[in-house]
């Protein structure tokens, strides 16, 4: 290994310079000669059947070039949550979504799309398509979903269900022998929580824009975080082979949080059906209200714990159970249950666990992936009931916690082990930077006012082995300038690691950052990669990105060995560097060519010399790194310090400290960004962000300005803690960092409110009106 | 090696719908948000110093964003001439050219570039830059060029020089004892021959489109036939490291022939240069008359050949020297004369043989590349010189030439052997087809018409190793559904690469062309590969995706081999599927999936199947093809039949039959129309074309209305004959196809024009007042 010079260091963001000044591209920049403007026509009934579809009107409409419906759209049936598409494991693989379908399911769901020589012209021709719908029975809540009264949303077709309207497996996690752990418990308490639907409400809406070449080459500028994954699913609802497409970013696309995981959304295919059909290329760009209305949500879900534990507060059991309202099409809507149990299991060492979960349709907008992929769901039910058995045992909830929390090497439910933990050195620091000890003695600001300080602990993965398929590929190119070029699969979508994976790339190889550049998100220009969620791209990218620039590093020395007349493992490269591992690597006046090393013993050979000598006898030297990630597991915690108007109900949140173990931080400050931005996104989710929907299935929060984000105004004091640990299986120690932080906050936050309040809240958001009337109900 | 499915056939063109339906993409249709348009200010003067350029007034111009001279541009000298960059020879690189410089050295050298927001703008902005020059003495004659009076063109700077204004070196190339066989010559005969200037006049002028990141990434959508080389030069003129350079075609390019190598004509380093200052893309095509007076031509020569024979007609001596004018500036200027007496020389088996070239500096536009590469002009004084001998020794010069023409394995004067030739039979059916053997007899149609018959031979390589760096790569990559992607860096520039590669692929691999695409022109999504030129296309790219393939069939046989329950060696691929060697290939009722093939001995499973069932298991197969191009001689050969107006001079060809041995044809219909176009360059070549110039070195025939390009209306009957050879050395036996076809034209319409009037002409073009004089002169 070389000596790290940047990796851990705060280096500039490559993609800064372009975002500051607005030079950066997205998909909706893109233009291509002859380029049309796609407009989508959607149901307005949540449950329906097309009777008739006329057409004719708007294709007549000057301008109009192509007009798409369940008539003449793609016919095979898909699912459009992406990696999944992969699944490894026993679970099938739930295809219950055609592009269009003559049925609709939701409000928002796609009858028909146009494509004309302007958005004008696009957007007039969908109001002459005339549809007449048959109407069908709706239903909107989970529990009812699967009784007996209700409609079936999909039947059979494409679903192998365990009840009505359940798609799929139930998800079951046996771990030791529950029921003998509640028996033995001193204490067992069980509570059901019940979780709202939030939006990743990131900040480029769904776009794409796709092209067809005369010979059926399919290129399509995507917002897409898995360019991978998304092409394997337009190749099959297309039947296109998946060497005819390509899918790439231009490069940038405009935040993700598991919204563009796969197709949610829906906006390349449907642009490249109506390419298809005009032989024009077609450009797509959603308004916010159709992203909210048709592209996946976070699952609302209810989840009972039921937890036991001994006097001495050691736990004994955890029983789960998750119920997910999937909406309109399945998704993710297999995966996410086991996500939620896993990942709320694997927090604390207790012998017995058992976790049960599923999804249910609704004729809802589908939900999907959201940062954090079930973990916020299971974390705030476990997080509350730790805190309440706290109470109970007259505990300390943070001595509760830390007796509790998982140590490297203890077993656990997971497939993998825990070779590395910091979550009681997060706990200590960040116990002290929001002064834990003082807890009892906070005062509030104003009489009718209370405080409170409460906290949660959780983890997470590094990628999604060994729960689906996971493995990545890089490109590392030494140029006839010794420069390097580096392509990985992987996406930027703001996450920073167009500049992270080249600092990996740059140690891991002995040069300077500047010399290396990076392609990205593109599936020509790369290698197969899973795309950028699941907190996997710096660690699993990073890891291919590392094993193929060590290969080369090795052929290098291979090259050069002879020159030097040594053995290979007797040379190193660093700094742009090649020499004897025993010559000083500072020294930086013996600089020789390598013709001449043998003269010059001590001599220092630049790579750019070897690789040009190399040129010119025809030789370069690049890898292919291929890498199966074994995964690991980041830890955090959360502190949050809350005043609660007893008289209006309002929730301040006065501080919030997250602190977190993601193994080495390859750019600090990249990290503590994306801290910052999970915790404000917990804020959110703790406080005020819901999608409502009125009796008819419409969205009644589904505007910025309805649908309550967090604001600059609304940020409290944060404080982001990086507690590294070295992680043995990630590059250079580093582990997953991306869903952590948008775990405990609101986890943290309703363990404070209760704190403030003496009052458990059972229901996210803890908007003022639930808050009133919670107090009120405990006079 | 699989069963050829597709190699040999006339597979339709990929580029075929996109570019007769006008959706096909070029540089100047590039569009890319906040774009500059550029113009180029040339100089009026042969040479020139620029004593004073004020940029002020074109600078204060609305909408002006940039202005770039010698006193801002780049300060690196330069060799615009791209793979020589990568000589490996003892031939040491002259770098002779700034982007702008403070003199000017041909009318059209760049004095200055604007960007500016639209076109208008930047035209009017050059007419607001005020030169002030001071006039330094031209010279435009090679032989006056190196007379003691001549003015210095480049004085010492960048040139190593053998005489005045001679860049470089002189080649020599030393082959047997040449004096002693002259003397042991019964005929020797000398003779000197002028070669004109000459245009590609490719379809597409030349141009570019340049685009910086924030971070300092450049991207350039150029018109280039080297991606990866112009690169290098690239980087070199501006300091940027190659790594950070992106040159790429979007994705065709209109013609080539030559013109495109290398940096011919400034465009991308003026559009980068400006989008550099600008901070903005910048986009610059060329118009015609900018093509022709700023970018290279072919090297106006004079050749002269002494040839030594026996009474019999066996060659004995041959005896060479080449002076090319190359212009301004160097470019090729030391390599192409060494390729004109290489390819000359290796025609016959001459024992004794010496060859003697340079380059000399003029005040010309500079000289490059041409389809031939030198070839044509020492092919023409060779050829002439041949039939002069038969005539000497009363043979006939088919049978002079069929007594002396390599055979395989015979000695020669090249650095790597001929391993195969089928020139022999092109003589037979091309002298069959035009009636050869009827020459004598011929009837003129007029009484004041004469009609006459030539012919000529000639050879060429398949790539540019060992005369340069010349090696290729390839990515091979099965998808997850069993297609594959191949990546190649060569471009396509209407060469039909895009299609024959693709059918060495599906070939190589044993599936179908459908499953195969093919991404190229672009040094991002390839790997290095020294570009499209030297023939060597087909036959080094093709070499190099062929090994590729065939790693990647190793893989999967290795994969599958266990399933099977046989070793790797005993399965094969073919159409899709693996089986077993024994099992017949054509079945189609045994299609099993990969885990049952052991219960069904006789199985087939598709590729599909198992690059899923890999995928699955997070295994990719791919591969990098990394070769190095042994190099092999087509042969080819050009027979004439026409008639000569005695009154006016004009020559009118009746019938032109071309006849190659391109080994292995891949698509037999793009090689005869590689064949088709090159004859008829060859024909314009012989007859019309040239650019010629005023005494103030002002070209005089710079537009298409003035240069005389043959058109439809000129081309006479052609045949075009391909006899196939297997190459050992190429892909499934295939050889380079790219240049012969305009190697012979010339030289066998001049041998049918001496055949038809008894006059030998030693100057190209054969004009109707050359033609006429010459006639004049024998009277």
């Amino acid at each position: 290994m070389t000596k790290l010079n940047v990796v851990g260091k705060n280096v500039d963001r490559r993609d800064g310079v372009d975002k500051t000044t607005g030079r950066a591209l997205f998909t909706s920049d893109m233009f291509v000669p002859g380029m049309l403007y796609a407009k989508v026509l959607r149901s307005p009934h949540a449950h329906a059947r097309i009777v008739n579809i006329d057409t004719s009107e708007a294709e007549k409409l000057d301008g109009v070039k192509a007009v798409m419906t369940h008539k003449n759209g793609p016919k095979n049936l898909f699912n459009a949550a992406a990696p999944m598409f992969l699944t490894v494991s026993h679970l099938e693989r739930v295809l219950d979504q055609y592009l269009f379908d003559e049925v609709v399911r939701y409000v928002g769901d796609e009858v028909a799309a146009v494509a004309a020589t302007t958005e004008a012209i696009a957007e007039k021709a969908l109001s002459l398509i005339k549809v007449e719908y048959e109407l069908l029975p709706a239903v909107f809540d989970s529990e009812e979903a699967m009784s007996e009264s209700a409609p079936e949303l999909h039947g059979e077709k494409g679903c192998t269900s365990e009840g009505k309207n359940i798609p799929g497996e139930i998800i079951k996690i046996p771990y030791g022998d529950v029921e003998k752990g509640l028996e033995e418990s001193d204490v067992v308490i069980e509570k059901k929580f019940t979780l709202p639907i939030v939006k990743q409400v990131q900040m480029e809406t769904q776009s794409a824009l796709a092209q067809v070449s005369g010979s059926g080459e399919v290129t399509i500028w995507s917002t897409t975080q898995t360019p991978h994954p998304s092409r394997s699913i337009i190749g099959k609802i297309f039947d296109i082979p998946a060497s005819k497409i390509r899918v790439l970013a231009p490069p940038y696309i405009g935040g993700g949080f598991g919204v563009r995981i796969g197709l949610s959304g829906l906006a390349e295919p449907i642009a490249l059906g109506l390419a298809l059909l005009a032989k024009r290329p077609v450009k797509i760009v959603y308004s916010r209200k159709e992203d909210f209305i048709a592209s996946d949500t976070r699952h609302p879900a209810t989840v009972t714990v039921k937890l036991g534990a001994k006097k001495d507060g050691t736990f004994q059991a955890l029983d789960m159970k998750g119920i997910f309202n999937t909406g309109a099409y399945c998704g993710f809507g297999t995966e996410l249950p086991g996500v939620c149990g896993a990942m709320t299991l694997a927090i604390y060492r207790i012998p017995n666990q058992r976790y049960y979960g599923h999804s249910v349709y609704t004729n809802r907008t589908s939900s999907g992936a959201m940062r954090g992929f079930g973990n916020p769901q299971g974390n705030f039910a476990l997080e509350q009931v730790v805190d309440m058995m706290a109470d109970e045992l007259g505990m300390s909830s943070y001595e509760l916690r830390m007796k509790n929390i998982m140590k490297v090497n203890d077993p656990w439910c997971l497939p993998f082990p825990c070779l590395s933990t910091e979550l009681a050195e997060c706990m200590r620091q960040a116990g002290e930077s929001i002064g834990w000890e003082n807890r009892e003695s906070l005062k509030a600001s104003a009489p009718h006012k209370v405080r409170g300080m409460g906290m949660a602990v959780g983890t997470h993965v590094s990628n999604a082995w060994p729960f689906c398929v996971d493995y990545d590929n890089a490109y590392f190119t030494v140029q006839s300038d010794g420069t390097v070029h580096v392509a990985s699969g992987v996406p930027e979508m703001g996450t920073g690691v167009c500049t992270s994976l080249v600092q990996i790339a740059a140690d891991s190889f002995g040069i300077d950052m500047d010399n290396v550049s990076l392609s990205f998100g593109d599936t020509l220009t790369t290698p197969f990669d899973i795309g950028s969620h699941a907190s996997r791209t710096c660690y699993a990218a990073g890891l291919a990105i590392k094993e193929a620039a060590e290969d080369t590093r090795q052929q290098i020395f291979e090259y050069a060995a002879p020159y030097f007349d040594v053995s290979p493992d007797s040379l190193t490269l660093q700094n742009g560097y090649v020499f004897r591992s025993s010559v000083s690597a500072t020294d930086e006046t013996s600089i020789v060519l390598l013709d001449d090393v043998k003269a010059h013993p001590e001599g220092k050979v630049s790579l750019e010399d070897i690789a040009y000598h190399a040129h010119v006898r025809n030789k370069q030297f690049m890898s292919t790194g291929k890498i199966v990630p074994k995964n690991a597991p980041p830890w955090h915690v959360c502190f949050a310090d809350v005043e609660v108007d007893t008289e209006t109900g309002k929730v301040d949140v006065l501080k919030l400290v997250a602190a977190h173990d993601v193994g080495t931080a390859v750019n600090p400050i990249i990290v503590e960004g994306q801290i910052e931005g999970g915790v404000v996104q917990g804020l959110g989710y703790a406080l005020t962000e819901e999608i409502r929907y009125n009796d008819k299935g419409v969205q009644t929060h589904n505007q910025m300005h309805s649908y309550m984000l967090p604001t600059a105004e609304d940020i409290p004091v944060m404080e982001s803690i990086i507690v590294e640990s070295h992680d043995p299986t990630g590059p250079f120690g580093a582990k997953g960092a991306g869903e952590c932080s948008l775990v405990c906050p609101a986890s943290a936050i309703s363990n404070a409110v209760a704190n403030a309040t003496g009052v458990r809240f059972t229901e996210l958001p803890l908007t003022p009106e639930r808050i009133f009337a919670g107090l009120h109900q405990e006079d």
